[in-house]
């Protein structure tokens, strides 16, 4: 297996987050191919130099289109604001390259769409980067619910809520811009909708509730000019499950106070399970029937039991961050890349995330329930 | 103050609930009227005989019209299932007692408002059981949310959760008969809505959605036979607050693992609330600003400097239990009796979350959202 | 069975909370005689009046020794501080009665031992207030360890800590008064060690380092004037088990922050459990083996399945408070009053923890571990 | 400044621990030299190649003497078991090499006090793997102790409990024998130690009970034969500090059912805070004084104002993960061996760790309390 060249674009959180990950993935993880790191590519020359000396990438850009056609990179990994996406991503099909894209994949379920067959079609293999379902523990509650340890399922509870939009004098900035979607719906959203299919499966029809609680935000930090908010600050959903148990969602950037409150719940005929990306390497379980004295939820810690966890650490309960799920989700994508098992989630699973958004956004206008097309 | 004559129907769950708080009240709360422990009624002559004993009632009976008529006593509480209350409650105030009514308050909005309209014209007291709000620590959110400690409201969120009817094989019974009303969204969504009213205040509109999760139940106890069920098992609504706020409540009985899990959240611009009542001597508060180092929920725990806590124990974090939740709602519609200020919630409070739960029927039909009658 | 006549000598914290106990419990609880609250007494007429009027006692007085000898009377609470316990109790149990009395039971062994021998040779039946024993979660707690479920013990690590005295300014009172013996040792270290034998068994030696944090106290509140404090303010014990085990006991009353930390970790071969007070309805429980994926403490919520608290509520979840436990302390002792069986604890198991507290005083002065008397 | 090259000893949890840190730390954090990955040496000739390969270094040994001696190389890193550390240590130090140490650093003091005179005679840096010290809450909370947010500490009470050798068949291994010195009390009470020298200061005497709970294992993995254990399952520590407060620390491997719990409280005049690994990313923090009504401990989440967190993710609530302590650590090492700030702790700090340890060692021999040397 030769090495793979990886050029990155972007270098904001998600940008640092990935080149982070890439540099530590085939240490860390196994059947992870060699790399070379080649390029980085930034608007902002400065950063985008910073960035390729700190992870040591060869080179750096401040036109991802350079990027993109480097016949030394083999994956790209696009981390701008998400109404560039299907611009980075098409190109980077078109030149014969790997791509893994931050999520929400698109502005739209159409562009989504565009993307995910130009993909198909090249055969390149795509990732999205919904880093939490990276977690061992989410793994496990995706395998219990399949095996049917919860029994029939009765219900899901999805909130994402975190404060970072709660201040009303934040200014306006491109999470804010219509032309990258909805708002909360999109940005945090979307990990939830993601982990719901990832639960439970597909989902038939939303019904949503879209409120901009912040009505008009500074147009440039500090400007004593303010501009109308046109996008969603909190989302309230409906699901329909293809499955045949229904369940919500809440999608809340608003949420002062939160900083990483991506929780479910999940009550089935059998069990029931409870998680917090707050103490993520912890996952509540409980199970129907048994001792009667003992009944309560167990508080299941993560340990080398829960793959990938071991190959970060060889003993239980020690815990892994935030960067560790990237590094499980870019190992994930190069193992894809590499020939390996195509874990995704893929720019196809991308998709039909899109497709509840948009959905739901339908809902929100229209005050209907509304399907998800299949 | 003369000694108050106290009448309790009903020997179940609540009926004990209730007399164990007014044996209990006058000894622990101040400004509570000594009171004659009068008669029980029970249509189970050996229960209300069992009960009397017990909590030392001076006399039994099969008969609750029989009770309601006694001339010793000046008040009733009413503990009987849900269907049976406007019957009673109406005989009651007729009689020119004073009513402590469990809750639901009727099976419809259109039941209690006859029952609020005769219990107004009659200038009796009225309280009805939602108990959970006589929590020294909600009163205390309730206090902090309108004195503004946490800004503008963004968003709220209630849950409750139990999962006493999970089991598809628990036969039918008086919570499941359409005729007493819809069913989780009665019997506990009653609870969350009052608590969004208790914090919020009124809700203009409403969405819901309202499941059957299991489809059909035995006709009785072991029994082969098994018939439709017709009332929901989860209701989830969207709420739209007079206020300008929105949020949403789950009321779901089907909740694998749940026993008690009355729980919200609030967040507001300058501050965020966090409880559940599955501890209930916890309040989470976060307050923004501050010492950035320290930024996170404080974990408030009830102590005697939330009042009447300190009447059941002088010393903090030593925890009040469910049935002192009880003994406080007793005692403040003792001193209401007794010509005190009436704290409530009364039957107009109730009947104002009757509307809120019709209207939430009227939406779940009719797949729109739906105003709340002001 | 005829009514028993009850006394209760003092009316601060501890005779508050045994008033409302004794007028709860035969209504609560079943197989409790009825009662007659014959009388009050406290130095301070006016709260002895008080409280027999608001308790539903039939008089008061400010004689204690007129109460104990009251004819009337067949049961005696003593909830005045420790350094009286002795000459009450005896007053009492020459007068025939019954004993209930607050711990610790005396300021020194060989005064628990005077009071047991004649509790004894009386054939009175005595009761002493460890009331935190009384919570069914520990009841279970020392059944599994009865039943072997958590295999061989490993280690026992127990704590109480609280910060009632964690303010220099507080000033002397019967707390710090070196006649009623060690100061936290005695006053919550009492709680941790009867802890530790009821769920571990006697104790065969013990170390202790005993030390004064706040070295002197105003003489009185608001006094400029300060003199030495003469007891511990936080008892550190190392203990070894007659059943072979070690574990350790700290009692801390200059904790603040904590209010109620009584909590314990107990770890054997097979499992393991964890609790502390201040979430006393619910114990965690570690089993050993089982499923690998599942490996986590189950958080056991208190239920009806825990007697006796489905006497209380019979609905799991909703929660004991602190007075429940009193209620079920005082019913245990009625009922053995009544012929019933001797749950205890009694005078001979509060005289062998005060056996502990004196080798620990001993073990303090000495610097060596003592043997506790068998 | 030239790239600095670096060797690793040992393959194990730790040796792999260190190739990923040493790989990851000049990516994430400033200031960090760039390294050359020179070799990786272990006994087992395989393990070397993989590792090497695995993490990157040029080339593998089995000898470890030949790493040390390599001119390539400026730093070295042991992670061999303790028994090992000070042959390698001076070997290192000897050939000019800067030595970064897992701990505990030696088996006893004088061990350690022989490899930190050498250290400082020649000038080298050295880092010891006390890894939980680099959480940046821990930085805080001993920020906030050394400022007086916490008034007069008056008490300490740390616990390091793990299960990992709970089964009474797990064979006979490096960490039983007992010329590495004491079992749990080197093992992981070190690790206690250190935290309450970082946290509080100096240890001026120390009382030990140390405790075989195994009296015998097999010999090797499922032999029949069994041997003695001649080293601590648990010790149990009271501590002096120089400060003037005093203090517990227990240590414990065979606690089942626990795999991190390394915690502690600190109770002070105006506050108190309380910590576990468990969930390292939070803190709770008392404050004394404030509105009442808000009293409790807030749970600070650990976020970008707490430094270095924002390196590796700019969102707070994201958390930091075990291996990212490790990388902390690496950096602060490397950054000190470019010349910055010594951050420690170095062979000085861990020496005094140790002679706490043999102070503890004395004093369980002999009962008594043991001055530790100053």
């Amino acid at each position: 297996m030769k090495d793979l060249g990886i050029g990155i674009i972007g270098t904001g959180f998600m940008g640092r987050s990935h080149a982070m990950a890439y540099a530590a993935a085939a240490g860390i993880l196994p059947g992870v191919p060699r790399l070379r790191l080649v390029a980085v590519a930034d608007v902002d020359e400065g950063a985008a130099a910073r960035a390729a000396a700190q992870f040591g990438f060869a080179r750096h850009t401040t036109d991802w289109r350079d990027l993109v056609s480097d016949p030394a990179i083999d994956a790209v990994a696009i981390t701008t604001p998400n109404v560039l996406h299907r611009e980075m991503a098409l190109a980077a099909i078109a030149a014969g390259k790997h791509v893994h894209c931050e999520k929400p994949l698109a502005p739209t379920a159409a562009d989504a769409r565009v993307m995910t067959q130009a993909a198909e079609a090249a055969g390149v293999v795509t990732q999205v980067g919904f880093n939490y379902l990276k977690n061992p523990l989410l793994g496990l509650a995706r395998d219990m619910v399949a095996a049917g340890e919860l029994g029939t399922i009765h219900s899901f509870r999805a909130i994402h809520a975190e404060g970072f939009m709660a201040d009303p004098d934040l200014p306006h900035a491109w999470r804010l811009d219509p032309s990258g979607g909805p708002g909360a719906l999109g940005d945090i959203g979307s990990h939830a909708i993601a982990l719901a299919r990832f639960l439970l499966g597909p989902v038939d029809a939303v019904w949503a509730d879209l409120e901009t609680v912040i009505k008009d935000r500074p147009v440039a930090a500090g400007a004593r000019e303010r501009k109308p908010v046109l996008v969603d600050d909190i989302a309230r959903l409906a699901l329909r499950f293809a499955r045949g148990c229904r369940g919500t969602v809440e999608a809340n950037w608003v949420a002062t106070g939160r900083t990483m409150q991506l929780a479910f719940d999940i009550h089935g005929s059998r069990g029931a399970l409870s998680f917090t990306q707050e103490r993520f390497n912890e996952l509540l379980f409980h199970r129907a029937g048994g001792d009667p004295r003992h009944a309560g939820y167990v508080r299941i810690e993560a340990g080398p039991q829960h793959e990938p966890y071991g190959h970060f650490c060889v003993a239980p309960g020690h815990q892994l961050g935030f960067n560790d799920l990237k590094t499980i989700e870019v190992a994930d994508f190069l193992r894809a890349v590499a020939g390996g098992p195509r874990r995704g989630p893929d720019f196809r699973e991308a998709l039909a995330v899109q497709e509840v958004i948009d959905a739901a956004l339908v809902s929100a206008r229209e005050e209907r329930w509304v399907a998800v097309p299949g």
